[in-house]
């Protein structure tokens, strides 16, 4: 008796050494210029989707989230934790693997890895929003935090919106010397600095990216000046903040889904009506974008379910050419779907010995 | 260069496949005993767990729902769709799958398929009700709607209840007859009756288990005596229900988590203040169950995420024993936990021929 999966049992499952392989073969920047994208073409129709906040169960660890999302097509949710005392443990802060499937079967057809891939889609996130409100011709980005998502924003920005020098600060020097060592040949400029203060200077874009979950001041208002754009990545939980107030009331705010970002991000330090514009409506024309030289402006960045949505997507349509992944039986598929029952037992004739 | 997983990256997963083995070693019906003492246990400590209503992404076609939980310790989600035109397209109604993680790393340490094991759990918690609500001494249950879960109720009542007698009807005589054969060497006297009426007559226990999306009629108000329990497993989504109103209106009410109950069960058709009797309060003796030989019972049962936490739980706890679950390299796991993109790149060396 065949107790073998059929094809609808299978499911294409992208581990993290698959994902490893993808990412080589396709490119570390041109990955994230891909999916950028595909974001970008997924904000354009922004609302097509079901929306809705991350499905967070707190602790005093940390935070275990589902992220879900649909197009009325597809499905996608992400699994993400973060647990800042993590790394000292020796275990990763953020760690994600996600899902796509069918809306009109409730079949998953993509089982995936995403530490990696949220890494990839935060990056590209960035330059989306960057694309829009950084100011022309930036060539020189500051990086403030160099732990695991700085050499992705610093590659991204190279990439995609042709930044030429990073200046990296850690509070770590270490983590300053690693991403230095990382991105050695990645044509860039890579200037290691000493201090925050050192890092802005002369920036025309400042990404912040720390991992400490406290409310902290990476930046003070004397460090922002006129026609930067700040494009804050670690303000993403709540009681985690990157930006003194004071920066906030001085800059125009742009985020990805208000009442996600009110709980979450640098926004959290403000009352609940103070303006922000929506990304969608900038990329679609909606609302502007930058629209002086001497403007400050703010991408208070969370990370949106619909931006795994576009990533999951993206590798969904790179599966078949690459094959870099292995099939999953799990998904029960007797041949009659009444008959549960009756799989379960010729599976145990199967199992045993003839 | 070793880009091999870790252990930290390897998560155990309990495929279709593996899970039908595990099952069948077990004994079908012994592994739904053993969840049923696990969900009692669990119910035991019902305020020690995170509640809230399953997250729903809902279509024309069906649902996609994700029920987390945790108890602090442990945390648990459980992915399933439900898709009632499924079973026309010989894809099922129902699939699901699930995970536990820890709380304190956000580290998952089980992925398993769930379409199995929420039959299974389906059929324990039902048990777990019948054993506080149930007329003493019942030893006929009759079962309206045979299909995928049909054979697990019966085994369930069988093994734990002592149930002697099952009368079974379908709509569909085919399903009636898979559902007789796949029972025949239970223990269990298997009668395959003509209508509703008809398999109702003298059963202690009335199980309805149909799969209808929409409101349905399988139990009219004449066909419930005194004395009876119904074991109410169908009506599981807003818009779906089994029991006419005036069965509602005589019967003592028993639920889950009534913020869900109330918008998916049976009682979605009745008043929001209708009262209902919380089941876990019940098995800590803080509330009623069965109180009369007249009374007619009801669990209007819809499925809770603690239920799936239990089961989850369950197959974890007999992993190393039975041996029968695969490794899946799905968390990133690099030496430094910063260095994502050097482990990204140590990868790309190791995927060249050397």
């Amino acid at each position: 008796m065949n107790s073998q999966p059929s094809h609808l049992s299978l499911v294409p499952f992208v581990s993290v050494d698959n994902m490893m392989k993808l990412v080589n073969r396709i490119g570390v920047a041109e990955a994230i210029a891909d999916i950028a994208a595909e974001i970008e073409k997924d904000y354009r129709r922004w609302p097509e989707f079901d929306k809705t906040e991350r499905v967070p169960a707190h602790s005093e660890e940390g935070v275990i989230e589902l992220m879900p999302t649909s197009d009325g097509e597809t499905y996608s949710f992400k699994y993400v934790n973060g647990h800042p005392a993590n790394m000292a443990r020796g275990y990763q802060t953020v760690t994600a693997f996600g899902l796509l499937a069918r809306v009109d079967t409730g079949y998953p057809i993509l089982f995936s890895e995403m530490t990696i891939l949220t890494a990839l889609r935060t990056a590209a996130m960035s330059v989306v929003a960057a694309k829009y409100l950084a100011p022309k011709g930036a060539r020189t980005m500051a990086i403030i935090g160099n732990g695991a998502q700085c050499e992705f924003q610093a590659l991204a920005f190279h990439k995609v919106l042709g930044i030429e020098t990073v200046r990296l600060f850690d509070v770590d020097p270490t983590a300053t010397e690693k991403a230095a060592r990382n991105l050695a040949n990645s044509g860039l400029n890579v200037v290691s600095c000493s201090s925050s203060e050192d890092a802005v200077a002369g920036a025309d874009i400042i990404t912040t990216c720390t991992a400490d979950k406290q409310y902290a001041t990476i930046l003070t208002d004397n460090m922002v000046g006129a026609g930067q754009h700040i494009n804050a990545i670690g303000g993403d939980c709540p009681g985690k903040t990157e930006l003194h107030k004071d920066i906030l009331l001085r800059s125009d705010i742009f985020v990805e889904y208000p009442p996600q970002t009110r709980i979450e991000g640098e926004i959290q330090q403000l009352p609940s009506d103070h303006p922000v514009t929506e990304l969608w409506k900038v990329i679609r024309g909606e609302e502007p974008g930058r629209t002086s030289e001497r403007q400050i402006t703010l991408f208070d960045s969370v990370g949106f379910a619909t931006e795994d949505f576009s990533a999951l997507r993206y590798i969904h349509s790179r599966l078949s050419e690459l094959s870099l992944f292995d099939e999953l039986d799990m998904i029960a598929d007797p041949d009659d779907p009444r008959d549960l029952f009756g799989m379960i037992k010729r599976a145990e004739k199967a199992d045993q010995p003839s």
